[in-house]
């Protein structure tokens, strides 16, 4: 008898469960394992021993699932030290207790950072345990994968809002500023991809120093030419030296990041002051992006799911540990196509993916042809949906049963 | 060889233009007027000539335009004097010079006003033109009709992010409140729709006082049996005396209306300061809510259609004016059903249709079953959208071509 974990970390996705599902439906279509144990609140829940068994998931609440925004298992920002070794035993004393002799981890950088730091203390400890990682983050910014699931769906609603906004403030003929902030600490992608809509003037991405003078020039020019300017920020937007625009609003998170918020009100600020224009309104998007059940994009609906298949699949292989899954794009007559690869670990982890700059403009004024290209496919497609009553189903959280 | 006129008015929804089409395309199919006209940016714009043929709009059109959020037709928030005729008699000279016997006002509270005085003024002054209106509002404050066009989408938008931002709040175990702002200056309907996802805690609306001590108890105690509370509030959220909760950021419109916004912060800050919780966090719908064409309710978007044919057809009356077309609810063997009826303007303008009091329950705990029973059945259906690639399409507002 063996068994396998899977749990879930960090800022949840769109489409995070949609790999959790994937892993579940894989162990049913092969069953690899006997049970398929699901690990509450990550690391942090699994060191409790709390544990819940998915293994007879029915095919209804796995489709259900894959639309389930948040983590479903519930989630932590508990990190595991490397210079300390006490929860790596406790982690494996709970394995032992349940059989369990490999770990799933879907989560975002730190999430393989802690796989990548599993299995190598298993190795040199020759301890029989193994850890994989299945890579989310709405953020885009894990290395090697050309993409992270989660991306696309919240660009997909980014894109929505957008178009939807940009309307409703163009209605009146006053002058008048709108500002959209999109979550994104270190790397743009989810600000940027809001370009796609061809309605976003100026975007204020974290990977071009913010130059005040520069954005204010840009600003006003803009309602000179037409009395509007529609501008998107990322909140991680900063200055050279580093500091985020909104850093009076900054905190403290248990990993040393930032928790932001405010960069909009910081631009809005910035535009009244210089008596720019008269009015600026700010929404920011904030979590609604990376939990849009409503706007899920089907390529990433579908790859997030396919992501957990593949990681399932391939730790057949008794060898494959200390590894992540990831999607390779590659064209087919100009068309996008996703093809399923594995990496290191420590490849992935610590590292952060920005937006090339040769792909950003000049003066906040957009992206190039490439990051367009980047992006678009990615988007494709709406999944029907299943309905409970006039909203979305969802499933019960496992972690609040 | 007469014409008649259509514009819109007042704060956009994201069913605004299927009224709108209703009455161009009830227009094709019983062409009463040689000529539909659509008036740019409302008063403002027709008082400057700036007229638009939609006339012959192409059925594709005419489907995407019930589609597409904002005011196609731009919007103003300029309001006739009834001290003054001036105006009148300059848009009396517009009319004439195009032929137009009969304008529809597609708007809120202050556009039923205006169709109230201009046919008043009209019949007073022997002037045989004629005025319709057509009512919207993501608020839901008409007098007579049973809901407004906008709400229900606004409403369904608001339900779909309350249920993806609840789960994507409780991923965490730690302690935290979360704080959703919507829409609602002086009626909480929308605000108050979110109870439908069974999801809300406490919801604070117009209606209800504000007391501080009530509500920081309320929260207290949720916060000592889950470690969470989630709050919905309404932007209008007031004071025994009237003033807004978020009076420290109000402005002014042009009506005399508080700009508000800020209502959320106002919570998250009582909170903090009371050390309640440790962590809150506001999510501010703000304008997406009545822009959100990818959350249309079907009821609602064929509601407004059909007011716009309605108001057409009923105008081939020549007696037809000064009046709203509206909807009363039917309950057929228990189940929601539309009647359309028509009524004087002067019973809709300058009043407002406030949440009952006997459907708010006490402590900010929510609202009755009769209130689920009335919002419910409005947000029920989702249309399915043309896609412009990877976004919903949208006409080109016709006030930009």
């Amino acid at each position: 008898m063996k068994n396998c974990l899977v749990a879930q970390s960090g800022g949840p996705t769109t489409v995070i469960n949609a790999s959790l599902a994937g892993v579940v439906r894989a162990n049913q279509l092969n069953p690899v394992y006997d049970t398929v144990f699901g690990g509450l609140n990550g690391i942090e829940g699994i060191l409790e021993d709390r544990l819940y068994d998915l293994t007879n998931m029915t095919e209804f609440e796995n489709r259900v699932l894959r639309q389930t925004p948040s983590s479903a298992l519930g989630s932590c920002r508990y990190k595991l030290k490397r210079t300390d070794d006490t929860d790596y035993r406790k982690l494996v004393a709970i394995m032992d207790k349940h059989d369990i002799e490999i770990m799933f981890y879907i989560g975002g950088n730190d999430s393989m950072d802690t796989v990548d730091a599993l299995s190598q203390w298993a190795k040199e400890n020759n301890i029989n345990k193994r850890f994989v990682g299945i890579p989310k983050t709405v953020d885009n910014d894990l290395m090697v994968t050309d993409h992270c699931p989660g991306f696309a769906s919240g660009a997909k609603f980014a894109n929505y809002v957008v178009n939807a906004t940009w309307l409703d403030y163009h209605v009146y003929t006053r002058a008048e500023v709108f500002i959209l902030e999109t979550m994104g600490r270190d790397a743009g992608w989810l600000a940027g991809s809001t370009v796609c809509t061809g309605k976003v003037d100026l975007v204020v991405l974290p990977e071009v120093a913010f130059d005040k003078k520069v954005f204010l020039a840009q600003v006003k020019k803009c309602m000179d030419e037409k009395g509007k300017c529609y501008i998107v920020t990322s909140e991680g937007a900063q200055f050279a030296d580093g500091t985020y625009i909104a850093a009076g609003e900054a905190a403290n998170d248990g990993f040393g990041h930032a928790v932001l918020g405010g960069a909009g009100e910081t631009l809005k600020r910035m535009i009244l002051e210089a008596g720019i224009a008269p009015r600026a309104k700010v929404q920011d998007l904030s979590s609604a992006a990376r939990s849009s059940n409503f706007a899920q994009s089907l390529v990433d609906v579908t790859e997030a799911f396919e992501l957990g298949i593949s990681a399932h699949s391939r730790s057949a292989n008794p060898t494959f540990t200390g590894h992540v899954v990831a999607v390779q794009r590659e064209m087919r007559d100009g068309k996008y196509n996703a093809k399923f690869i594995a990496g290191p670990a420590e490849n992935f982890a610590n590292h952060v993916k920005h937006v090339p700059t040769e792909w950003i403009l000049d003066g906040y004024q957009g992206l190039t042809q490439e990051f367009h290209d980047y992006v678009n496919p990615l988007m494709a497609g709406e999944p029907t949906l299943i309905m409970d009553g006039n909203i979305p189903a969802t499933v019960i959280p496992y972690h609040q049963r």
